[in-house]
This record gives C-alpha cells, structure tokens and sequence, in this order.
C-alpha cells in the first residue's frame, strides 16, 4: 500500500485548475456564463466531465433524465452502500462560473483525495461506492421547474412530466437532451448519504468573517405560474376605457408581490423573475402576458397567508383591468430540515479539521434539498463576494475555495467511514 | 378606343378574390396573419404582388429600403407627373388580412379600372405614370419605428438609419431585406399625388352607419423607448431591501403611463406595447428592462406635459427602486393636416358618386401621414368590425371592401384628371 500522502494544498490546485477548465464553456461577453440546462455550452462542460471521470478510472452513468454519476468501486467487500457528491453544470444565463460548478470540481477532486487517503490506510470506507453526481436542470432558468434532475431522481417529479417540460422556444427537454446526447438509458446506485458543496448565494460568511457554512434547514417556497389574458387591439385608436391590457394587469400584480414581502408580519421574500409578453409588439395591446412568481419563507404559515393574498389581488386586479388572470401551475415547496444526525458527524469533522463552521438557514433550494427525502444530506458553503449569485460578478476567492475543498474532505472522510446503522459516539473522534 | 364598360361589381370581385389570394400568406393558428416586415411569409406575399403587377404590364422598381414601386405609363405626353396609391403588406404578429393588405389589393385593381375608363375616354389623366406602392415595415412590429419604408422616401429617416435598425433578434432591416430579394436599387418617381385606402381601426364610422371616412388629420405622437437598469442576483437569499428589481421599477412605469391618459386634461391615448426583459429567467432578479412607449394626442401641448410628466415619472422611480431609467430614443411625431384642396376634391367625386363620406382624424400613423409631407395625399378609410384591429378578429365586410374600392376609384378618376397647378372649380363638377 502506497503511504504517500500530498501535500493538501496539492489537492486544492486541482481544484482551481479544473475550475478554470469549466471556466471556458459558455463565457459571454460580459464576463459571466450561460451553461443552459441541456443546451450547446453546457453540453461541452458536461462532456469534459465525462471525459475527466473515465480518465480517472470512474464508470459513466447517464439516466434518461440526463443526470451524469460518475461511480468509483473503492472495493469494499462488505457493503454495497453508495455515497454521493456533487451539484449542478447549468447555469443562469449570464451567471457564474461557481454556481453548481464548485461542487462538481469539487466532488471531482476529493475522489482523488479519497484514493489516496484510502490507500495510505487513514481513511477505511463503509461505503462500496462514491459518486461524482451533475444533476439536471437544476438552475430553472431554461427549463422550469428548477432541480429538475434531482427531483426525478428523488421521485418528486415524474420522468415524463419532465420530458414534457418546454423551454421559451417550445424546445422539449426531452429533445434537448437527446439533441446534446444525455438522453441516457443508465441506472444510478441508490444513494446511502449525498454530500454536496455550493456557494452561500448570500453574505452571512463574509459578515460572520468565516470560511465554511452547515446548512441546517431550506425555506419552504410557493412556485405559480399565473397567465393574464387581455385583448390584442391597436394602441392608438383604442379608446382606453375599452383596453384590456394585459401589461397593465401583469404590472399591477407585480408591484403587488412586492408588497407581500414588505408587509408580511414574518420574513418573507418575493419575485417575479420572468415574465413574457404576446404579442409583445410596439403598436398592440399586450392580448397575454404569463408571469413567473415565487415566494419564499421559513414559515409555512407566512406562505399560505401570502398564496390567499395572491389569489385575492388576482381577482381585484382582474375587475379592474378587465383581463382575466389565471393560475397556470403551482409548486409548494415545504421547509426541509437536514438530517441531525449526519449535522452532527460533520460538525466534529470539521471540528477535528480545527474548522469552526456557521450554522445557516439556505433559502435558495438546492439538488441537496431533494436528495433529503431518499437519503441523509450533507450541504456545505463558502462564501459568495458581497453576496452577488446570478451574475458576471458573481465571486469566491482562491482561498475560500481552499477552505471549501478542505471542510468537505474533512468530512467526506469521516462520513464515508461511518457503518452502516451504526452511529459514531463522543469517544469515537 | 375600346369604349366597353365593365359592370363595377366585377372589379370589386377582383378586390376580394386578390384580397383572399394574399390571404394565404402567414396565416396562423389563430386564424391570424402573421407577415412580419421583411419576414419569409411577407416575401411570399411581395413576390406575389410583384408578380401580380408584371403579369399586368407593370414595371416592378424596388428601392434600397425594400418599397415596392408597380409603374404603369399612362402615355400621358405633356406631363411627367406620378400618381401613387397604395399601403403595406406587412402586419403585426397574429394580426389581420385587411390593415395594409387592403390597400395595395385596391390599387392593384384600381389600375384596372383605371385603364378602362381611359380607354373608354371616360378619364382623361393628367398625369404621366400611375405607381402602385408597397411599403417596407408600416407596423413598427419587428423593426422599430413604424413607418420605415415611407419615412425614408419622404426624407424622414435616413436610409443609413433604416438599414442599421435591429429586429428582437438582432437580425440589420438591411441584412433582412437581401434575404428575401427585397434589397433593391431601383429608384421610383417621385410623386405627385399620393391616395391610400385602410381599415379604420376603429369604431366611428360603424357607429355612424356609414362605409366611408374621408381624414382630414392625424394626432401627434411621442414614441420613446426607456431603458431600466438594475441588478442581477438570486431571487431567493439576496435580502428584499438590497433588490434592484428592474422589472419592479418597468411595472411602476407601466402603471404610470397608464395614468398618463386617465388624468390627462385633454385627450390622450397612452401605451407599453413591448417590453423586453434580461435575463428573464425565475431565479433571478431582472436586471433590465426595455419598454416601448407612446403617448398619442391632437394636442400638441398635451403631448409635451406627457413627456415631461413621464420624465418626472423616471426621476421618482429611479429613486424609489435603486434603478436607472435612460430614455434611448425618443421621436416627436407632429399632428398632421391633409392638404386640403385635395380633401375638397375627393368630397366632390364622392358626392357626385352619390356617396356621403364621414371626416374623421386618424389616431393611427399611416403611410400617407408620412407622405403627406413632400405630395398631396388623400387617406380613405372603410370601417373594421367592432373596432378591433391587429387582431386575428379584425374584419371587414365584403360590402365594405366593395364601398371602399367606389369611393376610392371614384376620388381617382377625378385627381388623375386634375391638371397640374390647376383647381377644380365648382363649375368643373
């Protein structure tokens, strides 16, 4: 047995120089990335993932829901167990390059580390399996709804349903993935833990003056779609009183989802992030407009006030304007809480790393979100610059990036050697 | 000579059959037309007409910009002089078969007519050529502004600037017009008299009970486009009172050019036709927004208090949401008087038709306003169905489009006449 090990910052040099690689696909010309889901850019960082993983020994599964697993058998004879890491390739358009990107280097890289740890004999997995895993769709942003891939593969969202998903331009997912070739036919292992590592999205770090987040629990979230219906006529003749303006309507209400936020007697946030406009030409009435609303927040209680509010300024804004809005689909999301269990495990790793991590609450949803609800998560952040995600200036330092690899290898290493069932005690540290 | 007469319910049954023909050119689902400027499906309906205007001993000009010039020499020897007529062939997305449409089906066949009365001695023109005209992007739908084709014959808009003009898809009106062989070089004569047949688009002459509208002006206009710039970011965690929520502050602004109109003291008409978002996507905080706006009015004055409240209205937005709000264009388009000789004179040939025009002002923009302003022009209008236009339910009735085509070709048959400088006296009757 090779009782070699590198030097830690060795591993991590890796992992910017791999983050750099993704870092050529899909550049725009403003600085940041559009990797859409199934689409020509991130079908490049998708295949430079696939060819890093067969040249370092993995077996490459692609489901028919396009999800990449890249399986390594560490040969432990005892168990079949599977433990998954990873996170997400797309990206907004004109995002970043660290959005989902970090996590999947970073599950990459710590494969390596593994390795090495396991046959230095300081790491004895209980695991038969480790999965490098880039989910679908998780982003939303081509394709709605967002986490696409790890809800399917969760089992809360049905393949079809998902394959029947259109983008903008009509484009099936189904046909897109086909398209770029990640309509696989393969089956994953079934997941024993998933450990993933995502940037903050926010600025708790940077105020806290600290490297490394445990994200305890996800807010709950109410997804709708509502379609506003006018009537097409000129803008010019059209006596005003006989407009029904589907813009003026769709206008209406989003000042007034604005406004649940700022008078919610509990923490709430709200938007409306998309909205498209028919016929959306200068000289006529807008006859439709379809809006994409969301409201999120720890309490579920604050959510279902804000859903009646919706549907109360719908139907107000409906007699005054004269068009009619409707709910084209709704998504409730409740709140998710982490497993404690699996909290606790990484809390001493990193306690052991000498490591002392915040305690977050994540209201951006994430693949480990779903991935709860089949099997015990572990999600971890480092810092984003001045908070700023969705953007070209979008931003983790090197050495936050460092101090990312480092935690979750930390904690990789002690949750891969946990038995299955078993629980480690105090005095197993 | 040959002196026959042909019953006039022929011609009209020329009008409605060729009206029909150029109705199966982009027609959709709806039961709508869609012949975007410039477009595959206008180009079908062009290469018609041209081939219409050749199969009848027209000579065919195209001009850079894309008009369409049909020439027909009358032999007419002691006079130079051009007699125009005609409208447009492109329409709005999912609009009508009659606004433009109609126009040009008019002229084509009104040449027919016209050739018989001369023939028969019945017309004895006094002018050398009589030019059926198609002009490129009336409706402002894909390439802003409206009126492209005929404002640069007239001298309004630079041929450089047109060319330059970008469609949704970024795609040059010069680049547009070579793909579909409608990049000419020819150059037209100049006119001498321009007379233009259309839908009403409106409800006035219905509620008149009348088939003909002879205009005797157009409002004014101000078109401007703002540009609202906030910032990107994820829709989730980024804290509501650190949103620079672009579309929240283009919804404000919407809301506000609405009030425009309801709390202006004089008439005046308001729109937001288009309105185009980035990055559009449900996870992110819009960072931009474009909005097409106009006010239209008979007042000048009250155009002017509308642009410097909308300016105020920028001011207190830009304030309230942390966004920028920058004007990128903005045209001034002047109320406008149709010569009024030449109004006398059609009142006159539609009395002696037994035929009791209504005198309306335009709130719409047509060709015609814009020709007005280097010949005389005439603008007829025949009544749409409930006011509706741009709209897969704009309609004309076959009875109308039959009034219409007598009225405008008995208005022809006396300005053709007309001498040069001369007067029609009451005598001339």
């Amino acid at each position: 047995m090779d009782s070699h090990i590198s030097d830690p910052r060795a591993f991590q040099d890796q992992v910017l120089d791999l983050l750099q690689a993704f870092g050529t696909f899909g550049k725009t010309a403003e600085g940041g990335y559009s990797r859409l889901a199934a689409g020509p850019e991130e079908k490049r960082a998708r295949d430079h993932l696939c060819g890093w993983l067969r040249d370092h020994g993995f077996t490459v599964i692609i489901d028919p829901v396009g999800n990449i697993f890249g399986v390594l058998d560490l040969c432990v004879t005892d168990s079949e167990r599977a433990f998954f890491c990873g996170s997400h390739l797309d990206s907004q358009p004109n995002g970043g390059n660290f959005d989902g990107c970090l996590g999947v280097v970073c599950a990459c890289v710590a494969a390596l580390f593994l390795k090495e740890r396991i046959a230095a004999g300081q790491v004895h997995p209980a695991f038969r399996y480790y999965v490098v895993t880039c989910w679908t769709g998780e982003e939303g942003a081509r394709f709605q709804p967002s986490l696409i891939g790890s809800s399917v593969f969760s089992g809360a969202l049905h393949l079809e349903d998902a394959w029947r998903l259109r983008d903008g331009d009509g484009i099936l997912l189904k046909d897109a993935l086909q398209m770029t070739g990640y309509l696989g036919s393969g089956e994953a292992p079934r997941p024993d833990h998933y450990l993933e590592l995502h940037i903050e999205q926010g600025t708790e770090l940077e105020r806290a003056g600290r490297a490394i987040a445990l994200v305890e629990a996800c807010w709950g979230a109410e997804k709708l779609r509502v379609v506003v219906t006018g009537k097409a006529d000129h803008t010019g003749p059209t006596p005003m009183a006989q407009r029904r303006n589907a813009l003026l309507a769709a206008s209406h209400l989003v000042v007034e989802i604005e406004a649940l936020a700022q008078e919610a007697r509990e923490t709430l946030h709200s938007s409306v992030g998309r909205m498209v406009l028919e016929p959306n030409s200068p000289n006529t009435i807008v006859e439709r407009a379809e809006l994409w609303i969301e409201v999120r927040s720890p309490s579920e209680a604050a959510l279902k006030r804000a859903a009646a509010r919706i549907d109360e300024s719908m139907t107000t804004i409906s007699r005054q304007s004269g068009c009619d809005l409707a709910v084209s689909s709704r998504e409730r999301r409740s709140v998710v809480c982490f497993d404690e269990t699996a909290l606790e495990d990484a809390e001493r790793a990193l306690a052991d790393a000498g490591i002392g991590p915040l305690k977050l609450t994540t209201i951006a949803g994430h693949d480990a979100v779903r991935l709860q609800s089949v099997c015990p998560s572990t999600l971890l952040f480092v810092p984003s610059q001045n908070g700023i995600t969705h953007s070209p200036l979008e931003f983790t330092t090197d050495a936050d990036v460092r101090a990312g690899f480092e935690a979750m290898t930390a904690i990789l290493a002690r949750l891969i050697s946990r038995p299955a069932g078993a629980r480690f005690k105090e005095n197993d540290r």
